[in-house]
């Protein structure tokens, strides 16, 4: 299968899912030039570890396009979760994500695609919920070589859709995930710390605190 | 609009067309380390001739995937057009290259994207199909912020679709395109000209000839 691996928290659990489950994993980790690019370190160090097959960081330039605090100049908020849509929303940064998995899950022969999209603890991204997945298989059936001649049918796996931040953390937790190697915060501080602060941070701490499971991270604050 | 432009016959008449319309043109050229880069000079000098307001080459490498003859090591066949997906079909490669476009429309608030997939005289790839363009479509409101919150609804723009290569060139000589510009061939010689033979050359003759209208390029064979 080919597993999107941001090197965050949701990601990492999805992969310790699949390797305990006796999936072979490409792991694929896109370097869209975010502004906690120390994610990108994660990834590997989680890949690594976790023994994925094979790993590719693929360079693909969002910040060529900016329109999120992730990618361009805004800064991330830091004031708590609110409703609708964050400025840390990347434009079609799901969609793009799952095409290139498409490309390499075709041209590798695996029809099997897993994304750590998450409905409930989520930041209000619209290609975060059922109907944005359900409409990317779809199309993958559709638009590939494989999917119209039949000799795949493509899945798109979200094991994580319907968990809270909670329930990923005691997943993570007993499959032995090392939570330290994972990386959430949308912008770390100089001295390379979780800032504590941005919806990723706390979402990250609320998901440790109501699951009861200690939280490795060094937060600054 | 954001228009999909390679520097071949199709999408160049596609932007000869968006501009004789008016439309504000974003041009966005994938670099995918294709065999054929020589389209990415072609790509750079159309934005510029015809005028787009800006042009994007953006660097994604689909060479890491493999799977085409486009982007790997299989030779392009060179016998003549024959029914079937032929191995230059690129994996998920306009899902991948709209998904992108679609990135930068969201970002910068363009909601029309333009791409010169046509479902008539092309070479049997199933991401060229009016199914697929709906499914793509209907995917793009499902997952931006504009599209859920109802600011845009974004189009895809297929004004080729059911044309043939001969009234695309009709068309293109109609609005006075310099089609030396344009470059189709899929294995260029090392001297830099169009081989003749690969199936992308003998749809670009086969449409000058039908056409009536001269074709300016310099064909090896």
């Amino acid at each position: 299968m080919v597993l999107l691996l941001s090197g965050g928290l949701d990601s990492a659990t999805c992969l310790a899912m699949a390797r305990a489950a006796g999936a072979e994993v490409l792991a694929l980790t896109i370097d869209y030039n975010q502004r906690h690019r120390r994610e990108l370190e994660a990834a590997e160090g989680l890949a690594r570890t976790l023994g994925a097959r094979r790993h590719l960081v693929l360079p693909l330039d969002l910040r060529a396009f900016g329109g999120s605090a992730l990618t361009g100049a805004m800064p991330v908020p830091k004031g708590g979760l609110r409703p609708g849509i964050p400025v840390t929303y990347v434009p079609a940064r799901n969609t793009v994500f799952l095409s290139v998995a498409l490309a390499w899950g075709e041209a590798a022969g695996a029809s099997d695609l897993l994304i750590g999209v998450n409905a409930l603890d989520y930041s209000g991204y619209p290609d975060c919920r059922p109907a944005f997945v359900a409409a990317f298989e779809a199309l993958a059936n559709l638009a590939t070589k494989a999917g119209v001649e039949g000799t795949a049918t493509y899945r798109v796996h979200t094991p994580l859709l319907c968990l809270s931040k909670a329930d990923i953390v005691r997943a993570g937790a007993d499959l032995g995930l090392d939570f330290a190697r994972t990386w959430s915060c949308y912008d770390p501080t100089r001295d390379g710390r979780h800032c504590g602060l941005c919806d990723s941070c706390r979402l990250r701490k609320r998901g440790f605190a109501e699951a009861g499971v200690p939280d490795p991270t060094d937060y600054a604050a």
